[in-house]
């Protein structure tokens, strides 16, 4: 019976993500669902990617959180168009917030939108809100068996970013082993060890922005 | 629709919660439920407490994963009994599979019982599972802003325990502001600033804990 209740509202939600994917197809916007535990980096990642990237693109910002408006003032200080979905008590996004959300944004000329989903490793990964790639930050102050205890959200990935880098000093975290793990779930899973507060190892992961853009662009 | 049918789980959920909490108030066995976001340090500071406190009590531990039974290896290698629970997707524990978990234990003798929630800072604070009291841990690293974002979990929690208090040199936390917004959202709630790994800081809890018990037995 609940069983039933899932899938419909699954089918539901597939049902939205493909008009939303129709309308960022159309616009040629690369869309990114980034996913990751309460507290990873999510928002520190995208103040410095809004920062460094602002006069190569055009970039605007979906903020998912289940109170306050905290994330989207952060990223909007960056000058960067921001919107704020509250989610009162709802563990993760789904295309009906987003669609709500990106209908009150101006999204011609926008290349990039990120859609930060709220900090959650479980249920975000089962509902699409029109991206072109999820995205799952993992901080390596959470310890390197995530990827098999949480497998799903790092099956659905393109990406997984390995953030707060400078302090591997300081903790047990296997860079080899969290990736090997994370290759056996999706075998072609972009890896980037990064730190978003220090800019380690952030040019790799904004190559790939501008690869996934150019791509896009020229579909 | 949704949220009617949301109800009838949780009413369903409070049956056997009462059910678990007569059992467990038979037996005067304290109950913790353990919360926290994916690597906050939930396994470590059961391994830390199991150990430190062996020859006190009788401590048994309920461990709720996605998938693996890693975390019940790890307890259990404390010389304490321990049982895992797979929830193959679900974001989080339920009466009913601690029921089923209780039933394959035994729980005379026991003095305390950890339950270890799926790692989730949302969907595990809506459903009791016969606990005396809710328990959230979160790591320093996550970030103080973490109780005004997920307000719910810190709302129903006892305790909040501050770990990973060994690496406060190396980031932005501000204990005094996390610890004003968790008493705004509950105003006797305990907090201690801790490390599992370097054991900073452990003994106020192990005094909330032998406190506890001690209530517990002449209730």
């Amino acid at each position: 019976m609940q069983i039933k209740v899932i899938r419909k509202i699954l089918e539901a939600n597939d049902q939205v993500s493909d008009q939303l994917r129709d309308m960022f197809q159309e616009k040629k916007i690369l869309v990114l669902n980034l996913m990751s535990s309460p507290g990873a980096g999510k928002t520190t990642l995208l103040e410095s990617t809004l920062t460094d990237l602002k006069d190569e693109f055009n970039m605007a910002v979906i903020e998912g959180d289940l109170q306050t408006s905290n994330d989207a003032e952060r990223v909007a200080a960056t000058g960067a168009q921001a919107i704020q979905i509250n989610t009162e008590g709802g563990c993760h996004l789904d295309g009906s917030m987003v669609l709500e959300a990106a209908n009150q944004m101006d999204l011609n000329q926008v290349d990039i939108l990120f859609v930060e989903n709220v900090g959650n490793l479980v249920c975000p990964a089962e509902f699409s809100v029109g991206e072109d790639y999820k995205i799952t930050i993992l901080s390596v102050v959470e310890g390197d068996d995530k990827p098999e205890k949480y497998p799903l959200i790092f099956a659905e990935s393109k990406v997984m970013l390995l953030n707060k880098v400078d302090l591997l000093p300081y903790v047990d975290f296997s860079l080899e082993k969290a990736s090997n793990f994370a290759r056996s779930l999706k075998n072609d899973i972009e890896i980037y060890p990064v730190s978003a507060k220090t800019r380690e190892g952030m040019d790799s992961w904004y190559q790939w922005l501008r690869k996934e853009v150019k791509t896009k662009k020229s579909a």
